[in-house]
């Protein structure tokens, strides 16, 4: 048995996870510290399989359903990629292409998209309040259908972005923090520095700094919070991470000072995001049409960011974190100030060093998406890693 | 052996479908008794190994090309789900995106898209007299494009929707049918009322009600079309129903009433459509381009659609039916009256009523379609089936 | 062991192709006749073991991403062929749905969608000095992330047209030739003549015809270039067929006479392109955003265009190549007068009887694609093919 396998499988056997098989994964808070530790392992154990040339297909055929409600290519062949690895074929749901604009509820198009899904993958992250209710509303369908005997099983869930978590991403920048740290044990006492970065771009989603400050805080880390006035994310999130920080051994700070974050800092994730109350704002405004306060609002943003350009990861900025050589992180793409626009969330100096961890960061993806994927679908994941390893099919044939 | 497959096998093992190898599936009144049978029996026997966790790939690669020319989500996913379960990739054929729209010939297309190609699935219901004969030109080419060895095979075409029938969908409707009432051999002497009902949209294809006069009424049913004056179907497939009621000892009658056709009724299908006469000159303005006539058609349309509020599925008119319980069908998606628009096809309380066995018909769908290509691309049926469950190859692996 | 498979093994193993593991393919002239011929000969044996209904499945899992920058429909088909022969699912990169619309750089993109790509195949000819350029900062992008431990390895590039080279086109039109006059043994001092033709469309890529004078040069063949004054294409190009005809033993002559090209030739391919000064000028003055000068241009081209009516591939000429009977050629859709267009490339008498002909070159494609991949994954390809054969899994499974 290759040595790194062998370790996935002995932590997994530590692990409690039959709460996961048959479920869904919504919020990363909602799930257990065994569960989320079982993600982890089994995404380090379809990464070595695979990049031993062992097959990982648990599915012969079978659907992974996709719905993007905004543009994407990193989620999209992510889940694309997960979906494969796994023996799934994707299908999009296209809203334009299908029936759904013309009035359908989404119960019935839930069934009807699920005869043989396996997975539905949803993005949904552009208003509040409306992104992750979609997806319960889908999953109460399924259930509801496959308890009616209309399904066949119950098709598992997996958030691919909404309006308050973007778990796969967050579990894939955590997978990321754990391997470059050798191992979820040193992360105890680490600081990392979630904070707001300058975009002249208007409007980006709250789910990333809210998903980072809900998961990271699970790990003993010390957690800030740093953003201008103004920028505040929702206060239910932050009072997950003060919890987390709490029962963790960690702990959770705010300031409105990104010097303060960056100091002595271990890991750093400068990112854009808008106002939680701004969107909440919007949200409203699209409701009622409200075209023209749209546009206003949007005009009112920008130039709220305008006053905050100084919020740039610098090399000055830097050079103050852990040693000067602080982990740094972004989900991408990033704004970076002389290369996608004149000034933005990081200077090209800094981001150029990062790009190689970067891109390894961005790699964790698939393998995140493919693991909730095989804890919801497999009863013994142990068994079953185990299996795939002995039955020593190759991914890629040749003699 | 599983006794539901025993039982599948053994009505394949009385009918004769040799000729269906090879073959395609336009119409079906161009297919024997037999060859129906034969399509129930497959897509009852695949549903069976999937639902045991049997693989039913007979395809270790290939491709499924579909060609949707209307929008569609129900459809679309039914003809992925059924190429997945067989082991076929589906590629689309996506006209915005291709040469076609360059005025490529179809014979042409055809054959460029079928160098790997089992299947074509087309979608074409929009223009009276044009998607039965695209399909045909289709199947021409690709024949002619093997007999010349340009092709090493000729795919199959499966009728997805055309101006004169909806094959796959009314054939779904069928098995669900003959599933409710527990056996085709119970089905004589049955009522199923197949009548117009009001929607406020314009222009549904007439491909729903002609498939169910054409299929329903070989299995010695009363079948009966209601619609108000006005509202037409094809004269050749009225006569296709009188022929088969006839020939099956059922009976096929129309009326003008919606009441007369819910009377006692044990089967209700009530479903808008456009008149056919309107259909056609719609097709005819198109040919010339006459946008003016068209609008004014449709306005036309809809005033005449408006006279007719009345013919809704109400709860007083399911009272009036057999043992006021008649098994409800609908396609999907319903004008559900209060729900998707104000006035519609069907009230509320009786579409929530009949929601999981209309998911479930629908849930037969995929199958259906599975077993028309199955039977096109597999000599001896039973022979295979029973090879499927005796190679025992999961389609879901776990320990 | 099947005849046609061990002459391919037998072809295979008198070839140094070592060179070939782990690459791409981006200009034929780039690649050894030694690897050429090791195309050929994969892909004859990749088609025999298919027609002999064996599974050539090398991959069970992973990606074919395909981003097209322009409208195709048998490129796209013969890419989604070629990846599900070999066992890969196509990703498709839609730039519109895509993130790459905000900005994001070519390197980025590029290993952000290869953590689970095998091979990726670019079609973009659209501007002169950018296609075949993006194709290599491509492939310099994730040679990087594969150094730096981002990929797990290095998808292969396949070049599905850019500004320069139409490789997979001209390698299908070329085993097509080959295949005709029963090997490449008997092509020495066949003429060729790949000649302008009208066209009423405006600005057709020029890698066709520099495509195949690139290629067509290497087999001894007297390659003939015709076109009107002013149709010039890329002179490296031009100095390409020079340098392989010296070398190969046969001829490159330039003629402004369609009907001196035809004169005795064996093999005729009469299409349209846009002049190479012409095209260069529309790339600069898209560069500049100079709509104007781009519809201006547009006007002159036609205008032009129309002076050289008579150049189409009329019967008459055709009496006049070797024996009356030429191999006609075409990438297809041809632009055939009165039927796709009142005057045209060629008459349709003539299209109509290389209808065969031109589909079975069409039929190339798919393998030689799939044998481009064939040769980047497999280390040994002779073993292999053996290996695929001995293993003998059904590609379609029936009893």
């Amino acid at each position: 048995m290759d040595a790194i396998l062998q370790d996935c499988l002995d932590r997994l056997d530590r692990l409690d996870v039959h709460t996961m098989y048959g479920g869904d994964f919504f919020l990363t808070w909602e799930k257990s510290d065994e569960e989320l530790a079982a993600v982890f392992a089994v995404a380090d154990a379809l990464r070595n399989l695979r990049e031993r040339n062992r097959s990982t297909r648990i599915f012969d055929s079978g659907l992974g359903v996709s719905l993007f409600r905004d543009n994407s290519t990193r989620t999209r062949f992510s889940f694309a990629s997960a979906c494969n690895l796994l023996g799934l074929a994707v299908q999009d749901l296209d809203e334009g292409k299908s029936q759904i604009a013309h009035g359908e509820t989404v119960r019935e198009t839930a069934n009807m998209i699920s005869f043989m899904a396996d997975v539905i993958g949803i993005r949904d992250d552009m208003y509040i309040g409306k992104g992750n209710r979609y997806m319960h509303e889908v999953v109460d369908a399924v259930t509801q259908g496959y308890r009616d005997g209309v399904l066949e099983q119950k098709p598992t869930l997996v958030n691919l972005q909404c309006d308050i978590d973007h778990p796969t991403q967050c579990m894939a920048d955590m997978l990321h923090i754990i391997h470059h740290f050798g191992g979820v044990e040193h992360l105890r006492g680490k600081k990392i520095a979630m904070t707001w970065a300058y975009s002249p771009s208007y409007g980006k989603p709250l789910s990333v700094p809210q998903g980072v400050i809900g998961l990271m805080t699970r790990f003993g880390m010390d957690v800030v919070l740093a953003h201008p006035e103004g920028y505040e994310v929702m206060p239910e999130v932050e009072a997950v991470a003060r919890h987390n920080a709490a029962k963790s051994g960690g702990t959770f700070a705010k300031t409105h000072s990104m010097d303060e974050a960056f100091q002595n800092a271990d890991i750093v994730y400068p990112k854009s995001w808008a106002p939680f109350a701004a969107m909440e704002e919007r949200t409203q405004r699209y409701g009622r049409g409200d075209t023209e306060g749209i546009r206003a609002l949007e005009k009112r943003l920008l130039a709220q960011n305008a006053r905050h350009k100084d919020w740039c990861c610098t090399e000055a900025r830097m050079k103050t974190t852990k040693n000067g050589a602080a982990l740094y992180l972004h989900c991408l793409p990033a704004d970076i100030s002389g290369v996608s626009c004149a000034e933005g969330e990081v200077e090209a100096s800094v981001f150029d060093r990062y790009r190689d961890p970067l891109y390894k960061e961005a790699s964790y993806k698939p393998y995140i998406i493919a693991a909730m994927i095989f804890l919801a679908k497999v009863k013994n994941p142990q068994a079953t890693l185990r299996a795939l390893e002995e039955r020593g099919a190759p991914r890629w044939f040749q003699k």
